[in-house]
């Protein structure tokens, strides 16, 4: 009984108490689920001395099969091994010293959910909104500034922290759902307990906690659930390349290695190309992958095999406890190449039919290649990442539609980056985007030019891969043109009670942020049951006089892209597409809805893009 | 006896009269050698009604295997089978009809010259000196202009011929090789007997023939073999891709298919990303191979098969018949993708120790990787050249160059680009060039930067891969900074009886001019017997704060190059190169001679670059 009365006490504070100063306050992962492929879990298990104890189970189906201790006496590293005839349950971990039992610990086996292994991972089929979710909507007011944690809201600085929580983006479900989202991608929600600077998630001080300033992780699986009944999936932004500074463990480091550059502070050079080129300097390549971001960033070391395992469990465990259709990882090429391999075919192994997206922000497509599942490296280096993001067509699409045109300058350039495609191994499921949360508005970049940025989003709804825009896009949020993060990161307008301006309902919209929304809106509704762009091949001719056509095609359906980047009217003779042409009957203009005479020449209005759809 | 008058006449004039109208006028190749790989040879022979006659030979070793007709009756294609024991010597090929023989002609089966299969082609121990034939020297003035040829000297036409020739290039030999020259590429010889504009050498009129303003046939063997005598390989400029208009196949084609877009003129899209653009309209990849570049150069279709043979050992001949080192390929993707893996593999088989040199002009190091022997295609196109020019090394050297330093501008983009080495199955057998005759000149490109341009110098002559200089670079020859091929290619001073300036003796040089000739000289003579560049290993590092240090390493010695682009003094801690640095006794800075002591900090002047020897 005494036992138990100890396990209750535990359970409230998360710390347990054994007796001559042990103390337990933490293991990691707190449950495991039965039936997984990663069937061999190791806890991080912390607590004052405690690598004096032995750890031992009695529950059948679950044994102790190795346990590992490191420099630092607080830690035990325990790996249990979890038999696929488990039964899901609670049990507990004993821990002892040669005398005597000292700590107990309540353990959690979990049934899976149904379908889990099999889950659907974004797609070709997916439009994804990206959303950094302090600034998209206060749906909780109250959570904004919370004793625990250091940094309290203050939504007149645009560096601070305004509020928006997972309240909020519940609250807007049916708005995103009504604008052809079918993901939602948002940055980090882990806690950041930082001192400052902390609202864009990416300085993560609990990896298997949400920031309470966001809800708690039950709000994050509510959010999950409530998101899938309305046909929509949640792509967690994962980091595993640094921490936050005020992350628990940089109190009390598992081992001098658990960190890069773990006593001097040595920034990374950012210089990407060190993975691959044969001729790098060993100190620029260790540089680029160890040196930390800013002092408020550690850099983790995952050649640390304890920390790598935590790190692949932890991404595991987020997919199947909140019930993610997806991964965003961040600043892909800066972790260690071997983990990152390692990490990414552990989850694709648990999730076959599951998907990771990289950031690996480079225009050079052999470089964001490199990280592809199937793709062949002269280095030997064996990728297994399913998804990069496609900074190339991002860079090359902002370019064509901004720059002047000429012989090698405009169009060509995103037609003939295009052109790369050979490269990846498989570049329809690469995520295409015109701006995100590092990037000036895509709106702004072309300097309010309308037409343009409607030609980014017809690009967007059509090209080969998975579109992800910005929250805001579709009210045309503006940012300055350089960087400027918290400017690019502003609220969205109605998020706030009290804004005058709502883009959910509409209220106190320009006409012009209307018309943006409303071609978004049936752009990408119209792209929701589009299986020609959804598994549709593509074709493309070379741009000519300022305009860029393309086709994607499927059995007898095509959907035909005219982009006219011209102030005037051009004329295009249709003669040239015939072999797309002549068997079609059936022309629409997809944004007018009304028919296409597809026998004579197609007239574009001035910097007119159309998507016809053809039958 | 009567026969063998007939036989006279015929070599006299080139041309075989036979009774009843028929006439055979060319028989190409005229020759060939025994014991080549490529021992069955498909002889053009071209005739008024020649393909009503019946070919027949007697002569040991030497059959006829097929005999092909075509859609003109004044072509038969011939192919002869040459045994390896065949002598050499002369024999007859009968020409007859059922009733008579009609008309016969002399061939040629010739020795080959000992070690004429192993003969090693250009390599990275070598320097390529790129000269414009026209423009070098006129070292024979009585060919200058010509009455069979069109087009007549006019020194004062920027676009006209200029009188230079073979009798010019073989004058400066000496020259050339106290330069530290030791290859010579000259623009085509061949005929170019178009009415005007014909100077550059790209509009051949008869492919086994040297342009008599040049010189002969045998003019250019003794140019080949006298450069020998110094040291120096001369590499052949063959054109693949098409012909002059005043070619004499143009007046009665063979057939409809021997060019492409025989009838209507269509111009190349240029848009050479089709060839592996996965999502290339056939319409656009079809305008690019087929279309042509310009109305006096009709594009050849190497799909046919008789053109191919013929193009293949139009190029094997002139490697055996002149004793090349060396072919470069002019525009080399615009040829038949299929072609230009026989062509290069047939020469290739012939020599295995060749080399032979593609341009495909793009900044784009997978495009040009496409065409190398070794590199895995994903279209599966298997390719055969074992070089091509440094495309996007050139471009970036430029660049890096000319632009301001910054975090992702200057410098950074040279780095950036080499590291794209991966790409390529051989890095080290490409042809890096800071210029060549369709780009404007460096000196003049760097603003007439003589600092810049040395450092344009040291980067070509160190880095790896094999250099090309364009003639006059040493005297600083300028041109206007955007492209002006006429102005590009000005003439060498010195190379005219008269010129108040002489680049080959030194008089009325500028101390610039006299500076820049020393300075190139002394680095290429020094590069000519080092071979920790001809074949050390490569080390580089980020370019930090306007600076670029690289390393070229062999066993214990080693080449240290350090650029400074800033217009200040820059000092380099060398603890950052200890790996490299560590082991080093001796150092030599290679343009002054003088001891470089490595102990301490490396200063830099202003702009300056430097070459320390290492050891």
């Amino acid at each position: 009984m005494r036992r138990i009365l100890i396990l209750c006490l535990l359970i409230a504070v998360g710390t347990a108490h054994g007796s001559e100063g042990y103390r337990l306050e933490r293991v990691e992962p707190a449950n495991w689920w039965v039936g997984m492929k990663y069937n061999q879990v190791e806890l991080l298990v912390y607590g004052q001395g405690i690598s004096d104890l032995h750890p031992s189970i009695h529950y059948p189906g679950v044994s102790i099969q190795q346990v590992a201790r490191v420099e630092n006496a607080n830690y035990l590293f325990v790996t249990l091994n979890i038999a696929a005839n488990a039964k899901p349950g609670k049990f507990f971990i004993h821990f002892s010293n040669e005398s005597d039992e000292k700590i107990v610990w309540e353990y959690y086996l979990l049934a899976r959910e149904k379908g889990s292994a099999e889950r659907q991972g974004f797609s070709p089929k997916d439009m994804i909104y990206l959303i950094t979710p302090d600034r998209f909507a206060n749906g909780n007011s109250r959570n904004d500034s919370l004793p625990e944690l250091a940094e309290k809201a203050d939504r007149m600085d645009k560096n601070g922290r305004h509020g928006g929580d997972i309240a909020g983006m519940i609250q807007h479900l049916d708005y995103l759902a009504g604008l052809g989202v079918t993901q939602i991608w948002p940055n980090p929600l882990t806690e950041n307990n930082q001192p400052s600077y902390s609202y864009h998630g990416y300085a993560t001080t609990n990896l298997y906690q949400i920031d309470a300033r966001y809800g708690s992780n039950e709000d994050f699986k509510t959010f999950v659930t409530k998101a899938r009944a309305k046909g929509i999936g949640v792509i967690k932004d994962i980091v595993v390349n640094h921490i936050g500074s005020e992350h628990w463990w940089m109190k009390d480091l598992p081992s001098r290695d658990w960190l890069n550059y773990p006593d001097q502070y040595r920034e990374t050079n950012h210089r990407r190309t060190v993975i691959q080129d044969p001729y790098a300097a060993p100190e620029d390549k260790a540089l680029f992958v160890d040196g930390w971001f800013v002092p408020t960033m550690p850099d983790l070391n995952q050649r640390n095999p304890h920390l790598a395992r935590y790190l692949i469990q932890n991404s595991i465990w987020w997919v199947e406890y909140a019930g993610l259709s997806g991964i965003r990882e961040d600043t892909y090429g800066y972790a260690d190449e071997k983990f990152l391999s390692d990490w990414a075919k552990a989850i694709m192994d648990e999730y076959p039919n599951f998907n990771i997206v990289g950031e690996e922000w480079s225009s050079n497509p052999a470089v964001v290649a490199h990280w592809l599942r199937g793709k062949q490296n002269p280095s030997g280096h064996l990728p297994y990442m399913p998804s990069m993001m496609d900074f190339p067509i991002h860079e090359a699409l902002r370019i064509a539609l901004e720059e002047q045109e000429g012989w090698d300058t405009g169009l060509v350039k995103l037609y003939e980056t295009l052109a790369n495609d050979f490269i990846y191994p498989d570049p329809f499921n690469l995520v295409i985007f015109p701006e995100n949360h590092d990037t000036s508005r895509i709106y702004s970049y072309l300097h309010d030019d309308i037409d343009l940025f409607k030609s980014a989003m017809i690009y967007m709804a059509t090209m080969r891969g998975i579109p992800q825009l910005y929250y805001g896009s579709e009210v045309l949020l503006s940012s300055p043109r350089h960087r400027d993060d918290g400017a690019i990161r502003s609220d969205m307008p109605g998020g706030w009670s009290g804004d005058k301006k709502n883009a959910f309902t509409g209220k106190g919209l320009t006409n012009a942020e209307r018309d943006a929304q409303d071609f978004i809106r049936t752009l990408f509704r119209w792209r929701k049951s589009a299986d020609v762009i959804h598994h549709g091949k593509l074709q493309h001719f070379a741009p000519q006089d300022g305009t860029y056509v393309y086709f994607r095609y499927l059995d007898n359906r095509a959907v035909m892209v005219a982009i006219n980047k011209n102030k005037q009217e051009k004329t295009l003779d249709l003669k040239r597409f015939n072999a797309l042409l002549a068997d079609k009957q059936f022309a629409r203009d997809v944004i007018s809805g009304k028919a296409v005479d597809i026998k004579v020449p197609l007239v574009l209005s001035p910097k007119q893009s159309l998507v016809i759809e053809l039958k």
